[in-house]
């Protein structure tokens, strides 16, 4: 059965390390004091976290450190990460951008003067996220903000050629 | 067949007259110098003007006057329209949200620090249109941006709810 949920933001505060974390020889539960159940930003993180192939990520604000840790752990994993982003808002205080570059992730962004204001995400070429969330600690944690997530071809295959059409236009090259 | 439909901005500028205008006794082709073919923001209008029962809008910023003059149709013509909007936005010049309220449509916004960031449209309790568009002539002429049309229970019914929610938490009384 194809995925299709939505989700709805503010998201309460819950503590992401069982998911972001890396397996290591001594994982045990973790003790910190937030709670550890579930949350619209856990939900996000496991549909990013299950790309196997591909993530292209369409994104005007990115300054999440939890999104931003779940990319390079994709990244890490050798998943092909590709990210496109707003030239202004990659330029602010607590931007993730520069961070992914150095990392080794392929980020472009515009070079236009209204704004890449799209909030997409497309894990291996099949599910696509997407909405009014930008991917700041702001909107997760204090902004009314819907993501849909859907597999279904007939929005994941235009959103794509959206993609590879804005990837090619930023190329620098 | 549901309809599912993406479309992708920035539109086209075209006129939208035939699409706004009242009909009247001496309604002709339109004489003014814009295009008057398709467009994203075109197809937005022509599925909003789709409404005849009800319209339940929630949109951070809204300032289009050809958007605003679709609700406005829509509330002439007996639909019933119900806007929740951020308190933020609503205060910056261009807005079109006071206007709407002096033409009798119900208004609420947030008394909230977050904002409310949604940018959604149900019509007739049948079909979402929701995206990254916010409803500004900036975004709709020069940002990147989509709207998905949505006609799918699983989709629309979260939204009513959320938007029921929203209503009721920004109720004044
Ligand atoms: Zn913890
Ligand atoms: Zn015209």
């Amino acid at each position: 059965r194809p995925v299709r949920e939505v989700l709805f933001f503010p998201s309460r505060v819950t503590c992401t390390e069982a998911l972001l974390a890396e397996p290591g020889p001594g994982s045990c539960p973790c003790p910190c004091a937030l709670p550890h159940g579930d949350s619209a930003l856990g939900r996000l993180l496991r549909r990013l976290l299950a790309a196997r192939r591909s993530l292209e990520l369409c994104v005007f604000a990115f300054s999440s450190p939890q999104l931003a840790r779940a990319v390079h752990l994709l990244h890490r994993r050798g998943v092909r990460v590709r990210v496109v982003t707003d030239a202004d808002y990659m330029a602010v205080n607590g931007s993730q951008i520069g961070r992914l570059r150095l990392a080794g992730i392929q980020v472009r962004h515009d070079q236009e003067s209204g704004y890449m204001h799209h909030k997409f995400a497309i894990v291996d070429q099949k599910v696509l996220i997407t909405g009014s969330l930008n991917w700041t600690t702001q909107a997760i944690q204090s902004n009314r903000e819907n993501v849909l997530i859907v597999e279904d071809a007939e929005y994941v295959k235009p959103f794509l050629a959206e993609f590879e059409r804005i990837w090619e236009e930023y190329n620098p090259a």
